[in-house]
């Protein structure tokens, strides 16, 4: 056993886990994913791709993405008798604590729910990943007292969970850009979410069980609620000038500016923050209206210049979400959603090499005898 | 920023928080609450004077005892509109899994769910811990297909939890012993569960999101799990010798024996075990039965010989529940719904001082470039 070490908040730079899934090489700039750089990924492949490769260790050759697509599609709607659940979700609940029940409700459906071999988890990931889109697109509808939107199995993932969302066919490049932000969001090493996940899971603990801690992480301001929060910020002007008084401001009154600032990355612009301005860049052309990115240009400017921080992948994620016709509240339950593959992957890995996590503390409090 | 360490696997012996909650000092053989003994409490208070003592920093007087007690009874019932929920939860799922769903739903029903304040989350938890009874012993219900059970108002937190699990009104023995356990699972420094949740919180995700990662942790049969364990181990046979027998088999098959060890104690016997094992000895002599008491011996007696390991908390527990009469599925359910205090005064102190969990990992997979 080791004795007490010296506190570190945060666990800040502890190493808490092995893992063979993913990795920030803050040196090289770059995001790994089984080896691979996920910009490159993002550049070249599908969310599905990227899914198979997290899961499988590689990516699909044609006959395996057509016959996993294929697979999915089964998946695109929920069993009937949970549909009740959407409506007992109250109006203004959280779609992020919506989606939480019904995941912790299905829980209920898994009549193979104490099988966690990574085959039976594996399979329990596509089964979830096929049905998210149904689950945060209605979760969100429940809680704004909508009635439910209903999957069309002719279409691709990305551009049947656009099409719930907004209830029209995407053009292609709406698909490709949404496809990509899935991507984009799908691993990221470390993050909270994914810690939880972990440290769920090594009670030996199901998947729905480790997901459900993974949403509740995810919800919160300082790690998936920051895309949101970006919205707002952007929407409360809509003026290049106004935004930067809105930026200034905050700064002077020592507000943190959501969409900066990264545990690892610091001191560089998160790679899948630039990919994306790029995706934004695309649809002020196809508006032909830049007024967006040149906000969020003034913004990344101002806080470079005055706090030294640059934009993590939220910053850029929330008007390209805005630009492609989806409701705020959507955005961080769409985060989670994508990310679930890499959460899936982690909770293989924890389950099939499991040490239970379980830290000391140091006590401050009243001294006793 | 702190560079890599050495990994450790499960955080062992790691510091992960400072708090003025509680601390297990090894050396002395205590269990620190704020200051105070957790056996000396089990031995002179009530389960509710330690949710005051964790909440409020020390234990009531007579006069906030009873008004604390009379409060809680406003919240014995839940909101009429979450009740269909309960027939929604699946025949056959696990009761943890139904009181997470529950649990998760009734975050919207929170209309001052971003209200963070100390003030605001502990008012929080005494009516999640008012309404939890009910939670507990309806989802258990509604997973084995049987009607709501209806709280009696007139009846004290703990007689009213065990009516409502048994539907007769509990002997004073069974009672005492019922709130002693309550008292003694309510808090216990930094295991899996209260780690999961404080992990969560520290996105500033809220009590209900870090009490479903707690719920998700505590299912686990590496941690509350363990109680259910036990006592199917115990329903294997019915003679001391035929309880021997199973325990030597299952060692040899290189099984763990559930109910043994503790990644604190590992070399101690739990103090929370001694004091219930008196419990169940009260229990006996009521029924003038030995049985049970006598086969846990023998196995204590095995594993101290065999593996020199020692009986946790959840190894007397679970013949105690059972002699109170409690179904076997409810035993990890209880154990959380007595925790719920102890993780509300540690989100309570996560959010009050706050740094975001997010660790690093030593990347063990594909070599790249
Ligand atoms: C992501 C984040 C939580 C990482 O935080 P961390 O590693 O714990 O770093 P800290 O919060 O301790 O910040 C270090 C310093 O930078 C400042 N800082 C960090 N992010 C900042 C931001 N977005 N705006 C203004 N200042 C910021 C902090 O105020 C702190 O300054 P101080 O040392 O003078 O107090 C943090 O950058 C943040 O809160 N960002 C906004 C939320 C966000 O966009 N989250 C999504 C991440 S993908
Ligand atoms: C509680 C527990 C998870 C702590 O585990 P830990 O600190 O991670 O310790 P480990 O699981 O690494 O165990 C250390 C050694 O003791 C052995 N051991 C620990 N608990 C054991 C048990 N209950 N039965 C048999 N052997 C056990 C392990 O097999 C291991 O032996 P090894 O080094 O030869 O492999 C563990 O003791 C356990 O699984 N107990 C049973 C479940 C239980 O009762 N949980 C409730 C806890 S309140």
């Amino acid at each position: 056993m080791h004795t007490r070490k010296d506190f570190v908040p945060g666990l800040d730079g502890v190493v808490a886990a092995e893992t063979s899934i993913s990795f920030l090489d803050v040196e090289k700039e770059k995001i790994i994913i089984r080896g691979e750089n996920l910009i490159e990924l993002a550049e070249e492949k599908t969310y599905f791709d990227v899914v198979h490769l997290l899961l499988e260790g590689r990516t699909p050759n044609q006959e395996e993405r057509t016959s996993l697509e294929d697979y999915i599609k089964h998946f695109y709607r929920l069993p009937d008798d949970t549909l009740p659940l959407f409506q007992l979700l109250p109006k203004g609940m959280h779609p992020m604590d919506g989606m939480r029940t019904v995941l912790s409700l299905l829980a209920g459906y898994d009549k193979d729910i104490e099988n966690r071999s990574s085959q039976e988890n594996k399979q329990r990931a596509y089964q979830l990943l096929g049905q998210l889109p149904f689950i945060t697109v209605n979760s969100y509808f429940a809680t704004e007292g909508k009635a439910i939107a209903y999957p069309d199995e002719s279409l691709g993932y990305s551009a049947n969970f656009l099409y719930m969302i907004t209830g029209k066919k995407p053009s292609a490049l709406e698909v490709a850009i949404f496809d990509q932000l899935l991507l984009l969001y799908i691993e990221h090493e470390m993050p909270n979410s994914t810690f939880a996940s972990r440290v769920i899971a090594s009670t030996n603990a199901d998947m729905y069980g480790a997901l459900t801690g993974a949403i509740s992480s995810l919800k919160g301001n300082l790690h998936g609620g920051a895309n949101e929060a970006v919205m707002h910020m952007l929407r409360e002007v809509d003026t290049v000038d106004g935004f930067e008084a809105l930026i200034r401001h905050k700064l002077q009154n020592k507000e943190k500016i959501m969409g900066f600032g990264h545990r690892v990355y610091m001191k560089k612009m998160d790679p899948r923050a630039t990919i994306t301005k790029e995706a934004l860049r695309k649809l002020c052309d196809r508006d032909n209206d830049y007024t967006l990115l040149e906000m969020c240009e003034a913004g990344e400017e101002i806080m470079r210049e005055e706090k030294g921080l640059y934009p993590n992948l939220d910053y850029y994620a929330a008007p390209v979400y805005w630009k492609l016709g989806i409701p705020i509240p959507l955005y961080t339950p769409i985060f989670f959603s994508a990310r679930t593959a890499g959460l899936a992957a982690h909770i293989v890995e924890q389950h099939d090499n499991n040490r239970l996590f379980r830290p000391r503390v140091a006590y401050t409090g009243k001294s006793y005898e």
